[in-house]
């Protein structure tokens, strides 16, 4: 136990998924796994990013609701504890969009259009010129997010922290226009371990490129995944000396074995040569159905009561919406927009 | 009384205010005098656009708070009754920046550029390339403002037709991706008469030129602006035949003397010689004293008790956010955001 959870004003930090889609062994190894230990360290707020998700899928109205409770499962199955953490739904939270709707007037166009996250997921999402405002203004959404919980702390990946530097302007900017302190500035934390590739081999997991292995998969899709791993394409015999960088199996190895000294001693055998695929993925796929299959039941233990689910998340956000009623009756003041 | 008056579905009419300063006489002709008339055909919403006026006068924090029962007490004197219109502050309705924030998603950043009375915003306010983003996006705050009360009617000057047209495209595009019709396109209804000019002779009457004449002038104020009317600068003797064009004195004249004849045969013997400017200026300092004065008394008589205007602008605010909270609610479960 560390010097934040004996302090009663324990650092906030807050952290969250847009709900498009299952989570998988991507989110557990960059952020889940972290949550569940900063639930004993930090007040630390959970979002189902709900609003933002819309942001580029207005298309398919339906799919982000049906993930909300989704998303919610695999949190509770990995071990997030709603008597720790608070897990909330944006979208029920108004006073978030609220907050984004004043922050908009702190920031310039042209410098949400320079912001390097916006630009590099203006390119992903393939908008051109055709960028939804909503799109564009999201670090101001993601601003309001971060501010009404006053959070200190967000663990984020390495190409999110633009967005963690325009919400700081942001915040000075506030609290200079209102002449004292009322927004708390915010920093950056990025996991150790970085983004886990897909099973193909290609840099990110990620639902849209289809290379997951997910975290209620059944023990054998968690086989058929195994078996499609990327290893090393100039491996062919047994005999030959094989490579350990770029080959999924053993990243994913890196990632999940706890068993430091048999994983060293395998990478030396495989490096030399005389060592097969199969061995290793048997390796793997035995650590991975060890990993998921209880967080597989788990979640289907918890799925069978949505409804408990659904309280969970009441719950929850009512406590975030205080917190953020709270910020934003002070911003409201702050700006001279307190009448009755 | 007209067919809509007899009817118990009015039509709704939205119409409002920036508090930023004092109304005046450009206002009164513009706005006011119709919202008296509307208000006995129409369930007018009048609002009293604090946040939305906070977009380009955040250095001046306060200015807005003071202006809002200032505006309010305009409303009051000119006859908009309370009992008829429901006056709201935009501010205490959080639906409104809570529409916007969905709206956002339906508007993309090049429509937004292309809005001609947003380019034009633009140039007028000097923004160039640091246009708040809360400014680039107002046409979408503006349709939040309008579709929340399910206005149908929207006075508007010719300039801001423009963001009628872009409500009306946002309103498609959500009951388009809704699958039902939830939101209500609305119409815009120019006001016969425009603009008025200021008392310079400039195009239009505007506190930030100081060339007003306002509700709440004094006698001697009157007397003073009247002084300074513009009239025919080539009408330098008595004997001399004068313009009619541009002379702000007949403009005005044209707007407030209700004897039209009398009116026409002035104008006549100015076309032709021999009558004065002070002549002129006299009848319209009549005319003026005789319009603003009651005003002005009533304006008095009601600032002297600012606790009933606040109760007043309570009372329709809270009347008008019931109705907003309603569309927001329909909205809300429109996009799958209804969980509990």
């Amino acid at each position: 136990m560390n010097q934040q959870s004996s302090n009663a004003q324990a650092s906030v930090i807050l952290t969250g998924d847009r709900p498009t889609g299952p989570l998988h062994l991507g989110h557990f190894v960059g952020s889940l796994r972290n949550r569940v230990t900063y639930q004993d360290q930090y007040r630390q707020y959970i979002m189902l990013a709900d609003a933002q998700a819309l942001t580029d899928n207005m298309d398919d109205i339906g799919k982000v609701h049906r993930n909300v409770v989704e998303v919610a499962l695999d949190y509770l199955a990995v071990g997030i504890d709603p008597a720790k953490s608070t897990i909330l739904i944006q979208s029920q939270i108004p006073e978030l969009a609220e907050l984004t709707f004043y922050y908009l007037n702190l920031v310039t166009v042209s410098r949400l259009e320079r912001n390097p996250t916006v630009k590099q997921e203006i390119v992903l999402r393939g908008f051109e010129r055709d960028i939804p405002a909503g799109f564009l203004v999201y670090p101001a959404s993601q601003a309001a997010d971060i501010t009404a919980f006053k959070a200190s702390i967000v663990p984020v990946g390495e190409d999110q922290i633009p967005m963690i530097e325009q919400c700081n302007e942001i915040v000075r900017r506030f609290n200079r226009d209102a002449g004292r302190d009322i927004l708390v500035e915010c920093k950056a934390i990025v996991p150790e371990v970085g983004r886990l590739p897909g099973i193909d081999g290609k840099a990110k997991m990620s639902k849209s490129l289809g290379n997951t292995i997910n975290l209620g998969a059944s023990a054998d899709e968690i086989r058929a995944a195994v078996k499609q791993v990327y290893t090393d394409p100039l491996h062919l015999k047994v005999s030959d000396p094989g490579h350990i960088e770029g080959n999924v199996a053993f990243t994913y190895l890196d990632a999940f074995d706890t068993d430091k000294a048999a994983l060293a001693e395998m990478k030396a055998h495989y490096q030399r040569g005389g060592l097969g695929d199969s061995v290793v993925k048997k390796r793997l796929e035995g650590i991975l159905q060890e990993l998921i299959g209880p967080i597989r039941e788990r979640r289907e233990e918890l799925a069978k009561d949505k409804g408990e689910v659904l309280r969970i998340l009441k719950e929850g956000t009512f406590k975030a919406r205080e917190v953020a009623a709270q910020t934003m009756d002070e911003v409201r003041k702050a700006l001279g927009l307190s009448y009755f």
